[in-house]
């Protein structure tokens, strides 16, 4: 099969997305079966409006070493069939890719991108327009199914992990006269993967180990976290604890204070955490600060793990590779063979299988208590944030940037819904 | 003169303090004149508990690279004179500097620690004990008089800078149909220096500066900084604000909604960010975020200013030279010569021009719309935040570290006042 192959990406970025954009490029670059390596702006947004970069041979530039999507993301969500809106989206898709003789189509993204993808192979195949449709992992969250872990989540968790114990540090120093209590809030929809990562500044000096972590996988109990910092700050006279953004109460329901819904209809979280610090302060009567980097620890380039900078790379690689020998509806994951020294291999999964699902910790990553992270968590959790692989720097800054090249020309009238 | 010298630090910590306690270690070991080198722990808290480290000799271990303070920190404030705690607490530190031989203090801290110098300065002249005190100077604030700037403030504005223009990466790949607002909250008590820093992040490209900086050196006004952000939002469709933690309304008020003071009696600041960022999305309608890096901004020393790392050892360097010089009563300044390329030399300045004292951000470093920093503050800033200087990593981790060794033997009864 000769044709054209377009890579998107959609959903939240990461600071290594750009990686595997860089990585699908350039091996699709080294295939013959390939004729022209295209990019779609802002996702299937930019599929939609028929706005695409020509990749075949433009020069990268700070692709591999800059932070949020290079080409633009999207959360847009396809309709679901039987929507009104469905046949016209998705029967544009498909022209637009027959315009383009694209052939080969890999999406990068978490489970709601890989849904994207499986409807748009399965429509392809009912308008038997012949397309080869691979999912490329991606998530800071790691609660993709079918896959070891999410390229992005190392680095975000290696950020976090390397910020709790330079927090730690900060409390230690000053908690003798002045702040004892810090509270972080980390990202995590539903899942506690970033929040259980904090686990690792452990790794440095047990000092430095969160004191309690609130996962979204129990629900928040205020007098048992209350309870544990008053141990905590009797035992170590500072007390340093994590919560992640989308916690819940013991009903299921998220304790976020903003509820407004986003593209997929999932509550924007964050901002229980200042809650929860005059909650602790109040009770504690202690000097109270937190902290919540937001959009810091998804965007961190700076500060990646070389492990997952790799496997971002590998498992785009990778999708080109399986598109080429015309294998589709699955998505590349990651397989762990053993934790030390670290083995793993790159392996696929059908996109059914992944679409639409949620990995949350397992049980036994977490302790009795429910605010402490076990070995066998930690022992998942340390070679995904191993090595370090910092971008150019010029007079102190990095260098990033972001896609400047001219939009190709649009060959199709523009596309208005209604 | 022979004798001991001690070290002490006080006030919040910056991602490179230790290494000026290392300057100062290190510097003192090479001197004929000093015979042992102390460090309080806990800064003055340390000297009043006899609560001492002999580093003579001792191994420095992480001592250059952790952030933090690896002896501890304090915000503890002298007694005025007339207070009734005045003269035991004078007398008991100078009991300590007796009973130890201690004829060099050094003091390393911002305005309210070297006001604390030159109490000690001064009694210890008072009640004939020979003491030569220099200080050296240190925050993240950048608010110190007397010096072009202060060690800490270069590493937190690189951190921030390069934070800033990660956060606009991810903004700037999210906006077409998700965040299009991001409300970024940065330290600076009365300040807005580190605020200032941020502008920085256009140097990398212009679509990644600020589009406004709410410096507590202006008041704020909500309704112009929601024009403002309306108008950026049409020209480039996202919107990043940063807010300085001290900023104040038209009637100088402070916005910030937690009042409760420190032990220098300043109110503890942040949070107002939520509440800005709140009011913008109401009238703005655009989904918005908001982060608060707060002490990671001031711990981060994986993220360090080279220029800044070599200035906080050189000034620590430069107090023991002074003060074996027989040197007193003054804190040692930085003097710069020029922007670029950057020269600078260490001077001195008398301890009573600097104590209580703060330094803002001149007027012609903000342009007429108070919410931008103009070529000549940012010719100012860059050189500050050059250079890369990461600590060395085990497993994906910095090998941070606090003191461990063991106190010195007491030779003088408890302290207890009343």
């Amino acid at each position: 099969m000769h044709g054209n192959l377009l890579y998107a990406q959609s959903g939240g970025v990461t600071s290594v997305i750009n990686q595997s954009a860089a990585g699908a490029i350039l091996q699709a670059r080294t295939k013959s079966d390939i004729r022209s390596v295209y990019v779609a702006q802002n996702g299937v947004n930019g599929i939609l409006q028929e706005r695409l970069f020509d990749c075949s041979r433009s020069d990268l530039g700070a692709l591999a070493y800059s932070p949020g999507g290079y080409f633009g993301s999207c959360r847009y969500k396809l309709p679901a069939p039987g929507q009104a809106d469905y046949k016209p989206v998705m029967d544009r898709i498909i022209e637009v890719f027959q315009a383009h003789n694209i052939r080969f189509f890999l999406y990068n993204g978490g489970g709601d991108s890989q849904d994207t993808l499986l409807k748009i192979a399965l429509y392809a195949k009912e308008r038997n327009y012949r397309l080869y449709c691979v999912g490329i992992p991606k998530t800071i969250d790691n609660d993709l199914v079918g896959t070891d872990n999410s390229p992005g989540f190392g680095s975000a968790a290696k950020y976090l992990a390397l910020s709790t114990a330079e927090v730690a540090c900060d409390l230690r120093a000053m908690h003798h006269d002045s702040t004892k209590l810090v509270v972080m809030e980390v990202m995590g929809r539903n899942t506690g993967w970033l929040a259980a990562a904090t686990s690792l500044a452990g790794d440095i000096d047990p000092l430095f180990e969160p004191d309690a972590i609130v996962l979204p996988e129990r629900s928040y109990q205020p007098q048992l976290l209350l309870k544990r910092c008053r141990q905590r700050l009797a035992q170590k006279g500072f007390c340093l604890v994590i919560v992640a953004e989308g916690i819940v109460d013991q009903e299921h329901h998220h304790l976020s204070p903003d509820q407004d819904l986003d593209a997929f209809g999932h509550p924007q979280l964050g901002g229980i955490t200042p809650k929860i610090a005059n909650y602790l302060k109040r009770h504690l009567g202690v000097k109270t600060h937190w902290a919540i980097p937001a959009y810091l620890q998804r965007s961190a380039r700076h500060l990646v793990s070389a492990n997952d900078l790799r496997q971002a790379e590998e498992v785009a690689r990778a999708a080109v590779d399986l598109a080429v020998k015309g294998v589709s509806e699955v998505m590349v994951t990651i397989r762990r063979q053993q934790d030390a020294p670290y083995i793993w291999h790159i392996d696929q999964v059908p996109l059914h299988l992944v679409a639409n699902q949620e990995k949350t910790v397992p049980d036994n990553f977490i302790d009795q208590s429910g605010m402490v992270i076990t070995e066998q968590g930690k022992s998942y959790l340390r070679p995904l944030i191993v090595g370090e692989s910092p971008p150019p720097y010029t007079a102190g800054l990095p260098s990033y940037g972001y896609c400047q090249q001219p939009l190709m020309a649009q060959v199709l009238p523009a596309f208005k819904l209604h």
